[in-house]
Order: C-alpha cells, then structure tokens, then sequence
C-alpha cells in the first residue's frame, strides 16, 4: 500500500502523515488491507522525513510529468490536499485556477492513467471546502442544498468536485470529496486563508503575542478541530465505494460557533491575561468572503457514514495546547 | 453592436442568427442598446451566410488563436452554444472535456482579455443543460438545488456554470447560464444526443419515414421548442446584470410531457398514417441517461425574468410544421 498526499509539506499533510504511519495500513479500492509501505510528500517545498517509509519530493501539481512521477507506477491511495488558498485565489484568480483547477484535473487525469496500469483505480480523498456554498443560505446548510460560491476558490473546489464525481462515476478513479469545515487551531503561522485569523486569535495569544480578530464577535463559523479532520479524512478512505450514491461529496461535520464564544473558551481554558491579547478591528475584505460562508450544515450523509466534530471549542483549545504546545 | 455565435453553423445556432438580424439591434453590458452590425458564426463547419451582417468563421473553440481571432476586439455579445452533445460526451470523455471545458473555458478568457481593451465585459449567454441535475430529485425540482449531474455532459456544463459564475462576480465578463430543456422539434438528422430521439419520433414520421422510440411511452421528458429557446436566449441577453443575484444560472421554463403524449399529440395533429410510424423498442444506454434527466422544473427565477415556456405539446408539433416544413 503506497500513498500520495500532495501538499505533503503542509500542516495538515504532515499530520496526516503521522497519523497513517501509526495506523499503519489501509484498505486498497479493491477492498484489501495492506500494510502501509510509502508516503510520499509531494509538495513545491521539501518535507521533513524521519520515518523510512516517508519520501518528500518536490513538484508542481499543475505539471503532469511531476505529478505522474509523483504518482509513479505503483500508488493505491493519494489524498489530494494541495491547494491556493482562499484569501490569494481571490486576489490571484489565475493562480488559483492554475493550482486548484489545472492540478486537480492533472492528478485525476494521472489517477486514470494509473488505474489503466494497474488494474484498479486509485482512491482519491479530496480536501473540499465549505466555501463551496455561498448567497443566500438557510441555517442549517441541508445536504440538498446547490453550490453557488460567492469565491474563486469556492468555485475551484466545486469544480474538483465535479471532476471527482464524474471520474469516479466513469471508473477512472474511486474518489470521496470531503468538504471541510475551517480547520482550526492550525500551528504555525498565518496563511493567506481568508479564515487564518480564526486561529490566529488562538494561537497567538497562547505564544504570548497580540492578535487582530478582523470580524464582529457575533459572527458565526464552522469549524473542525486538525485531530477531527485526519479522523474524517482517513475514516473517508477507508469506507467502500458503495457507501456512496449519486455523488461522492460529503459536507463534514462540524462544530458551529461565534467568534466572540471562541474568545470566551480561550479565557476559560488559558485565563484573562491570554485572552485580552486577542483585538477586534475590522476588515470589510476578509468578514465579506468569511460572512459569506455557511456557519452550520446538518451534514447528515457525513455523520451517517460515522464522521465526527468537536464537542465544543474549549476542547479544540485544549488539543491544540496538547499536541502543537508541549 | 457585434455578435458572436459558437456554435452558429448549427441549428440553434444559424436560428439565433436569423432572430437576431430580425431584431436589428441589442443591449449591451453597459445598457446601450446598438443595432447589430455584424454577427459572427464561429463553427468547425462553415455557416452559410446570406446576409451582409454575417461571417462565417471556422475554428476550434478549444483553440486560444481561433477564439481570439472569433473576437476580434470588438465584440459585445457571445452566445456560446458550442458542445459535444450528451451521448458523445458520454462515450468520448477527453472529447467532451476538450470541448465542453476547455471551450468554454478558453472563451471566456479571451472574453476576459477583450473586457480590458473594450473596458467593458462582453455579455456571455451560455446554453446549460438539465443534465446538469441527476440523482434523487424532487418533482418539480426547485431553484435551490444541488447539481450531481450522472453523465459527462452535465458535469462538463455545470463546471462552464462555474467558471462563467465566478467570472462574472470578478467581473471579468457579463455572463448568464440557462439551462436549457431538451430542445424538440429539432430540424435535420439524428444527433448523437442521448435526447436525439425526442426530435426523431416527432420528425421522421412528418417526413414519411419510421423512428424508433427508445424509451418508455410513460417516460416524462422536459421539453422546449425552438422558437421559445430562440426567444429566452435573447430575453436572458437583454436582461441587466442586476436582474441577477448570487447566481447567473437560470432553469428555464419547459414543457413537462410523457413520451406517449408526445406520439398522441402528433397523431391529434398529423393523423394515424403518421404516429403509426413510430416504434418503440428500448435501448437501455439511452433510457439510462434521459430517464437521470428531471422531468420537471418549477423554473421560478426563470419565470420571474420572463421567460416561457410552450402551452402544450401540439403546438410544438405545429410550429414545427411553419418552421420547417413549409
């Protein structure tokens, strides 16, 4: 059993690294288990490695010789986590069609290939976003419910996800797209995410220093903790295809709170004097594209196939401290 | 006030140029309505031509040369009806990706370029599909549903929603999507449509010849004439781009009517002589993918813009006999 995850120098990559190393096997398209022999970490940055099954390579997912050699002529499972995020593929619209179009077809394109080669189709577990919903939404988000996102990056996941489905629908590949709520506390620093401050005004304050909260307390997100989401992300590879119908996108469960609550859990959790590090000053641009996502989704279909969220956010905080500050 | 069509040596295509010569004149996406100078039929066949105002242009629109060229760098309007049909898309996965995708995709960028050498968006009237939708579906199917189209062709249409969507909210270009009903009576021979035989049934015996009916007579199909095609086209075209909210795609209205219907309507109109030339004998490949197809829309945004659908099915079959078969 060889894996592929692509943004594999991520934070999440590495983690979910981690985490399939010490499982230590999964469960082919063709319903075997296998013990894990390679992870590839496939990235425009090298990857740390400490583990002789881990392979860090260095490519461009929108370049398909990199991504077929990434690929190579024996790889059962990738989890496709690369991707412009969504702060810059609204400032960059050509980049983020280049990385989280042309790669995700790239490698979906190279997957088939593959599974001509190998005789079964790789499994392909795709990071979507819930920035694939936008305009005017009912609270909750039903699973019936049409994407029309109101961000590039929104309208570049909906179409990996299109291309997923339909790949998967033809064979090509066996597909899940997981629909992610916004990851949170990411170590680290921040990103161009539109969503970075949501964990920026958790870790920061918890490293000692000042962070700007740029939306009004009131606001309301949908968040998952990184421990969750590799949860989810290998529970998704590991279910058969037929647990799926007429579409392989899922809206993962999540947990849904305001921001100034968020604030209030760090206080309980880390005290006042943290806490009071956290500022609130507006930024019309990041609350519009954050605003206008989803802030709760029933995620039926999600939980039906056993996904789980954060009991609350206090508890999101104390993971974070656990595993990123010991 | 230039136009141009994709398309447009097809039969929609050379319609839409008449109805607009017709007309005389267009809105453009600053509000200015202008009589048509020009319109340019672009196809990979040459479109005949019998008015001064008409070109007729061959190319690929996947080609970025060949569209740019189309464009020219004044154009104000696209009607992008270019498309590897439904059962050919299904068959031909890279064909349909190259056209549906790639086409679409490749115009709409050179809409985007041209945008800034006019400084204004061209507007963009894109044909969409019901097959966009597949799956579970509600009888009628509400505005507010999610697209998981089960064919090529409709995931190939919805991601042109997308890109053609978010390129609008960029403001790159002035686009409006309409998902078209199957399109019946279409003049001239069989498609490679998985609906060809929608034509078919009602064509073939008006001409002396027998058809095969493929499907179910109990089957419900979602239908549209020509001539109310030709007339929602131009109505979406002139609409201002504050007719529109979170979304530029619009189900337009259609006629819900079983197969069965359809050969007793021609048999109300035409006689028995004639219906009894239809046979009905199944093709399973066929009946697959129209019977994925919603057989009904409530079509309320559509309906709000204006836009029509036809009264019943004999009209259909009688403006089929004025158009084509005088």
């Amino acid at each position: 059993m060889n894996v592929l995850i692509t943004g594999g120098a991520g934070f999440l990559g590495r983690k979910l690294c981690a985490a399939l190393l010490k499982r230590g096997e999964l469960t082919d398209s063709r319903g075997q288990t296998r013990a894990i022999r390679r992870v590839r970490l496939f990235d425009v940055v090298a990857a740390s490695q400490d583990d002789p099954r881990v392979e860090s390579l260095i490519g461009d997912i929108a370049d398909a010789d990199d991504v077929r050699a990434a690929l190579g002529n024996d790889t059962d499972s990738v989890f496709h986590l690369a991707a412009v995020v969504s702060g810059e593929a609204e400032q960059n619209f050509d980049l983020g069609m280049r990385v989280n179009v042309d790669g995700t077809r790239v490698l979906l394109e190279a997957c088939r290939a593959l599974s001509q080669l190998q005789g079964y189709p790789p499994k392909v577990i795709f990071t979507s976003s819930l920035a694939v919903f936008g305009g005017p939404l009912p609270d909750p988000v039903p699973d019936a419910w049409p994407l029309t996102p109101q961000s590039s990056y929104g309208a570049q996941k909906a179409i990996g996800e299109l291309l997923l489905n339909d790949m998967s629908r033809k064979g090509f590949i066996d597909g899940r797209a997981l629909r992610l709520p916004t990851i949170c506390v990411r170590p680290g620093r921040p990103n161009k995410a539109a969503s970075s401050f949501l964990s920026s005004i958790i870790r920061e304050p918890l490293n000692g220093a000042e962070a700007i909260c740029p939306v009004e307390p009131s606001l309301r997100v949908w968040l998952l903790s990184p421990r969750r989401a590799i949860e989810n992300l290998i529970l998704a590879h590991e279910l058969p295809a037929t647990a799926f119908g007429h579409t392989r996108s899922i809206n993962v469960p999540g947990l849904s709170v305001r921001v100034g609550e968020m604030v209030q859990a760090l206080r309980d959790v880390a005290g006042d004097e943290v806490a009071n590090r956290v500022r609130f000053q507006r930024d019309d641009a990041i609350e519009r594209i954050v605003a206008s996502w989803p802030a709760a989704f029933t995620a039926t279909f999600g939980r039906a196939l056993g996904m789980q969220a954060d009991p609350d956010f206090a508890s999101i905080v104390r993971a974070y401290l656990e595993d990123e500050c010991r």
